[in-house]
């Protein structure tokens, strides 16, 4: 049994829906993730690569909020947050506020692998970038026409809803291996309009990314800093480890109960020990995906059951 | 009844020993920081108050690790981290690699009363911190001689027990005051010789810093990057929450079990819903102080049962 899972971004939807061009592409973006991390599951590959690997597609699609595509700071940047997790070993690797890394979630697992730290930030992260040998590409590299012009909404005032969706939230993925070995890794522009310097949950081993083997692997989205509070990512394995409640149970609890009490919405993506998924979110949609090796396949944006 | 636990960091002892005068010195500044924290206890006020005003006199004292004394970055320069949560609201608050702000604890609390953020780190968390008619200070401020000549020790590749001891890690303090409400802040200029850009387990809320009413307030101090992994304030609260084990069992499993199996070394203040007070750590030593209501003061550095 082997199974991953992805998201896009939660949030709320236009009013008059996402027109049927616009979810194609959008679905197309996701298929083509889900598809190549599924893809290292089948050939035998490790779920840390498997997640890797969707992740990656994701930050190079300007359609989603992370690496090109990237919700812009008030100042007009792009700054790129990513961390990711191996559940076998419980190692992490995170970078927060880089500028000009192609694929920060690529950046997060060489601080896992290559560096004695967790999480870097800024000018430090890009340092330790080029001394093994990332090459920079520059910040407008990651600004689309769309973020520019969700900014100039934000700005003066209007809701993003009045546009064209650019998810809100971060991009994810989530995946049990054939070997039993879980991993999460998450990657994200943050929140349009922010402040340079905030750091969400995405980077946070804990909020928005968590992995253990036996237990369960953890992507969120959302508001992040209702994320962080709740320490939501490793609420859910201790709910499931501790509590002796099911992975499902401990998502919705999490989101539905404890995120919405402290005003905070957003969506999550797991997956338990034996493979089984979870994709649940209280916004009206999120981004998502899902396939694993018993034939489930599903890619999906609006409100639904799964 | 009401209580506040601090500590100074945690590490190795010099092979000789303290000696006399200089234990005392440290054990003063410990003193004045607990009796500090205590008065805003004393006279009625919260424990975050009590939290930041104990933390701000650590970060004050070139004795300890964060603020002026922290240690030094591989290039000399001092970055500081730091982080406070309340845990009647779950709000929280933290900088990270910040470098001119005077008592980086106070811009920790201001991002959490002031800003929509948990987390501001680098030059935006100062842009923060001037907009809101904080001081900055040159970062030599920060810089003492003898942080200097660790940072040459290390450079030359020999140990820092060799030194006089400077300790690391981190400053903390938890407290619980008479209305019940826990609180719990951490401030450290991070490990000595750190990669710029570094970011440990301090100004990380469920890492080294976590605080929720009923459950416990807990700041760590040691190898940042375990506690990290581990999640280990938040593992600490899910423990008692949800696992009916005590404080002090959750304290030790996560340091003496889960940290040590990862090859991590430490040390953990936390107080519990009812103001017991727990002091536990894996290194040779940990500069700490306690005082409650019920007649409880200790000051200590060396091994010992509390």
């Amino acid at each position: 049994m082997y199974a991953i899972a992805i998201h896009g971004g939660a949030g709320a939807l236009p009013a008059q829906g996402l027109s049927i061009e616009r979810q194609r592409l959008y679905h197309d973006g996701l298929a083509a993730a889900l598809d190549c991390g599924y893809a290292v599951l089948e050939r035998g590959g490790s779920s840390l690569d498997a997640v890797t690997a969707a992740v990656r597609v994701l930050e190079d699609d300007p359609l989603f909020n992370s690496a090109r595509g990237a919700a812009l700071t008030r100042e007009g940047g792009a700054e790129l947050d990513a961390a990711l997790m191996d559940g076998h070993t419980l190692r992490a690797g995170a970078v927060a506020t880089v500028r000009h890394v192609k694929n920060p979630i690529e950046l997060a697992r060489r601080v896992m692998e290559k560096s004695r730290h967790v999480l870097l930030v800024g000018a430090g992260a890009e340092e330790f970038a080029l001394e093994e040998g990332f090459e920079l590409v520059p910040n407008a590299y990651f600004r689309t026409a769309e973020r520019h012009e969700e900014l100039e909404h934000l700005r003066s005032g209007r809701t993003v809803s009045e546009l064209m969706p650019s998810p809100q939230g971060t991009v994810g993925a989530v995946a049990r291996d054939a070997a039993g070995h879980l991993a999460a890794a998450t990657s994200t522009g943050g929140m349009a309009n922010k402040r340079p310097g905030r750091v969400g949950d995405s980077p946070i081993i804990g909020a928005g990314t968590y992995a253990k083997d036996g237990v369960c692997a953890v992507s969120a989205t959302g508001h992040g800093e209702y994320f962080m509070r709740l320490v939501a990512a490793h609420h859910i394995a201790a709910s499931v480890e501790y509590r002796g409640v099911g992975l499902t149970a401990a998502v919705r609890e999490t989101l539905h109960e404890r995120l919405r009490d402290l005003g905070g919405t957003g969506g999550i993506i797991a997956v338990d020990g034996e493979g089984h998924i979870c994709l649940d979110f209280t916004t009206e949609g999120m981004f998502r995906a899902a396939r694993d090796s018993k034939g489930l396949r599903v890619v999906a944006s609006g409100a639904a059951t799964r």
